[in-house]
């Protein structure tokens, strides 16, 4: 992409009323626009974040035999008064709406009960089971307060999985499944080495959830770990109880603070039981679904990524996540002449930015978009045949022989 | 995939209130589930139709200089009420919703307003200009009544492209090469030759717009045209002015059933005024923003070519769209070894249905699915040294000979 056709600009001011440092980098960098305090645009720089994220996710999933879904918004209250979650008062974060033709509709705030509702459809024996099925989509949550940019909002992009087992002990392979590759996800993502995962309250009908949470100073939540990070657990069930559980004293742990990037869930029979999604098992008795559930918030991943990794000049983007890997910067006549000749091919890959500014301008933006790697293609460096090479995360520059050279083996 | 695996089945009933064929066959395939009258969700099958169409609309948009963003369905009032369309009176298809925080705000049934004022943070000058920017999101409209299954909905994904530009000149230019992106995305969609630039309202504000149109019985609309095709006209201008106009006689024109399946729009300054996105002109003088806006209903377009190719069987799909291109199907012992092997590195392209069920059940199933090409390995057919590949849409069956049989030359 050539930087002088993107729509977007580097602003020198963020909204005022945006703290979280990420956040600000985010709207100054043009990936994502406010609309109100909660609610984002995402910009095309700030959507081929998402879709990398989205992208690693699917992979990782489909890989372990989940099947994707897109499912509606609107919400039929019916499945979700046979769960008892549609009342405000069991479940505040509704965002209700009135049908012109008469009743009312709310926005999903997440979507077990339509998930499972629709199955109904196709579950019928054993033979049928079990299905992972997941989407990709908007959900709506109507918090009191918004928080910390994009990761804590009222509109955001989550990817929610639900898994249905004959029994127990199938759900559990899959969780163990699931769990393995969560963390092939994270690592993908580039936070693999601050994830964790963690135990964490498992409701009223499990011992324990899981949660995935990444260490950052800016994470609303504290973990609890012993040295080497065999035991990682949440705050809220850091009781005497669980130590005793996970054969830990509470001298032997140390605190950190950590955004959560995902959770999962032994569901049991929560809301199949409810919605009668059942089936004629083996021996021919009939037998309630069991459940899991696996959350990532997409927009969220994102938000934790750009607040964890940047440093005071701007946004520091794992090359899995980064929505460029090369930011090509042109220099002078002889620059500009070598630096569109690198350009092509890559339009996919590099932002080059050909505009009309001075390096110190170009540098700056560089710095505050955080692409991995900055080529800088200038009059003066090819004068001593080379051109150089700065990772954005280290700061490194390499000077690479002008000569061959391009963006395909820059790696090799 | 493996049809095994895939958790839909073929349903021999649809809800009965479902009045379109091809919307009854959609349902009873495996490709969506209705929530509730006009909210669907759209299972493995449909989704993959979804992300199809998606993807030839995006390769055409980008290869004319758009943009892809993706901006939150929750609406800020402020910017429609500056347009006047915030009030059910002006626009009686808004849903509303309340925030726990205080104040009410609208789910997006189309997106010019906060398009337009998101782009006041990036355009200053006429060298911002032109922008050109779209996105793939979910609209919201309470229509009173929903109809003709996915053709018509209350939440339904839609393209929905604005263009900014210096002035109606500039503008004129990116109408025309809008309208040629148009006319090669139905050709890719497979019903560029039943699909036709009508003559539209231009409301209060232009003098027409333009409308795509496809040619089909369950189409809401009726069409005018002459015998060429050269000109066609939307019934709302069938009158003495505009016949003048396009220089035809009532006399000469025939009428058709056709479905809208796109529009495009000269919107001049009606949003960019009231909502002041302006630039400084090269000759210093202060000139609001010129617009054009372009739509195509995705889930829409799904659903018009559903209902329009279907024959009484079931769905037949444009290769293009088609979830799979193969429908392949093993019979005996042999069939399956071969069937197996053929199926290997064709996961993506190929249903391989691999169920324990009799032939004619998986023949009447692959006409349901509509997929483009079904391959028959049968033991029978192998013993005659050839496998069967019969078109969906022509009905058409060829022996071709087994030995060398591989799915990647099958067209060459």
């Amino acid at each position: 992409m050539r930087f002088s056709k993107l729509f977007t600009k580097t602003l020198r001011t963020a909204p005022k009323d945006e703290a979280a440092r990420g956040a600000q980098f985010l709207l100054r960098a043009g990936y994502i626009h406010k609309e109100l305090a909660g609610i984002y645009d995402y910009l095309p720089l700030g959507l081929r974040v998402l879709e990398n994220i989205k992208k690693i996710i699917r992979e990782e999933l489909n890989e372990i035999g989940c099947q994707e879904v897109l499912m509606s918004s609107l919400q039929n209250p019916e499945p979700w008064q046979k769960t008892d979650r549609w009342d405000i008062e069991k479940m505040d974060i509704w965002f209700r709406t009135q049908l012109a033709a008469g009743g009312e509709l709310g926005l999903a705030p997440t979507h077990e009960e339509p998930m499972t509702n629709m199955l109904k459809s196709y579950v019928s024996s054993y033979k049928d089971l079990p299905i992972y099925v997941y989407q990709f989509q908007t959900k709506f949550r109507n918090e009191l307060r918004a928080k910390s940019g994009i990761m804590r909002t009222r509109e955001f992009l989550m990817k929610d999985l639900y898994s249905y087992s004959t029994d127990e002990e199938s759900h559990d392979k899959f969780y163990h499944e699931a769990e393995k590759a969560y963390k092939r996800i994270y690592d993908r993502l580039g936070i693999g080495g601050d994830t964790f995962q963690t135990f964490a309250s498992g409701g009223v009908f499990s011992k324990y959830s899981h949660e995935f949470q990444t260490i950052t100073e800016v994470g609303e939540d504290t973990i609890y770990f012993n040295e080497d990070k065999s035991v990682v657990l949440n705050e809220e069930v850091l009781n005497d109880e669980v130590l005793q559980d996970l054969g830990v004293k509470r001298e032997e742990l140390k605190s950190a603070r950590a955004a959560e990037v995902g959770n999962i869930f032994t569901l049991r029979e929560k809301y199949s039981a409810p919605l009668d999604l059942a089936f004629n098992d083996k021996d021919g008795g009939r037998k309630t679904v069991f459940m899991g559930c696996y959350g990532i918030g997409v927009s969220r991943v994102m938000g934790v990524i750009a607040e964890k990794l940047a440093d005071d000049k701007g946004l520091v983007w794992p090359e899995n996540v980064a929505p460029y890997k090369y930011y090509l910067v042109n220099i002078g006549d002889e620059g500009t002449k070598l630096a569109e000749k690198l350009y092509k091919g890559h339009e996919e890959d590099t932002l080059y930015d050909d505009r009309d500014l001075r390096p110190g301008e170009k540098f700056a933006d560089a710095e505050l978009l955080g692409i991995p790697y900055r080529i800088v293609v200038s009059d003066r460096n090819l004068e001593k045949g080379i051109i150089e090479v700065t990772n954005r995360a280290t700061g490194e520059t390499r000077e690479l022989p002008a000569k061959d050279f391009s963006l395909s083996n820059l790696h090799s």
